[in-house]
């Protein structure tokens, strides 16, 4: 799993909560690392006819976990990523689709993330994630991933 | 909107993924305040056929959206309440339906948040949400949930 179709095909073949949300892998790039993911906003809406923040937060979760999935596999592992904890500012409701934006925070390299997997087979990386309606920042994540080679 | 059953109802009417979920809401006490959602394993798990993070931090969210908006109601305030922050950190993975606890925050009292709503017709509630399997402790968020009189 190397690319954002491929990636796109898993989730949507093994999260059903991604089917519901309509979800898309709407781009990846190695270099430097960024993940997108595209909802509509109707079938994410809430009460207020806006982004649903359970909608947002998962689909930002979601972001973190395909870009530490993705970034693993071009290091040739075939690793196991669970999140391991995340916090999100909610900054403006969100009124049309919206995409979700993974990119490595400040402090991180795919260099460190790497050698843990390389020397230990398990590594951490740390995800920054907007989420965009257009030009607009409606909510910023941090996510905490744990990487961990699949052992044969 | 003053039940369990109300808020079920309201929230399956209004947010198309309450119902992808199959979310329902099992509990409310208004004394000591507490909120406990239940949500089947089969529409929100993952990959690895655990519990989707997405669907337990959205799930968490809304029991803290929920708990928020019965403590308004019940003093009387018809209320818009919307998340402004959470944090969460995954602590085991669920392997089996689960229940999403919302209590008060241990700095939190009804009091304080009721005298905003009255005085400034605006209040912030602190919720402490527990995610548990049985009598597993899976997951644990902190919210803070801001609500606002609507004006007629």
């Amino acid at each position: 799993m190397k690319t954002a179709k491929e990636l796109e095909q898993f989730i949507l073949d093994n999260i059903p909560l991604s089917r519901a949300m309509s979800l898309q892998v709407s781009g990846f790039t190695l270099q430097p690392p960024s993940l997108t993911l595209t909802c509509p906003l109707t079938p994410n809406s809430n009460d207020k006819g806006t982004g649903f923040a359970g909608s947002i937060v998962s689909c930002a979760t979601l972001a973190g976990w395909g870009l530490t999935s993705l970034l693993a596999a071009h290091n040739n592992i075939d690793a196991t990523v669970v999140i391991a904890s995340s916090n999100i500012d909610y900054l403006k409701p969100i009124t049309d689709d919206f995409q979700v934006v993974a990119t490595l925070a400040a402090e991180e390299s795919v260099e460190r993330f790497n050698q843990g997997l390389d020397s230990k087979g398990k590594s951490r990386l740390k995800v920054h994630i907007n989420v965009m309606q257009g030009e607009i920042l409606a909510a910023s994540q941090f996510g905490l991933y744990a990487a961990r080679e699949k052992r044969g």
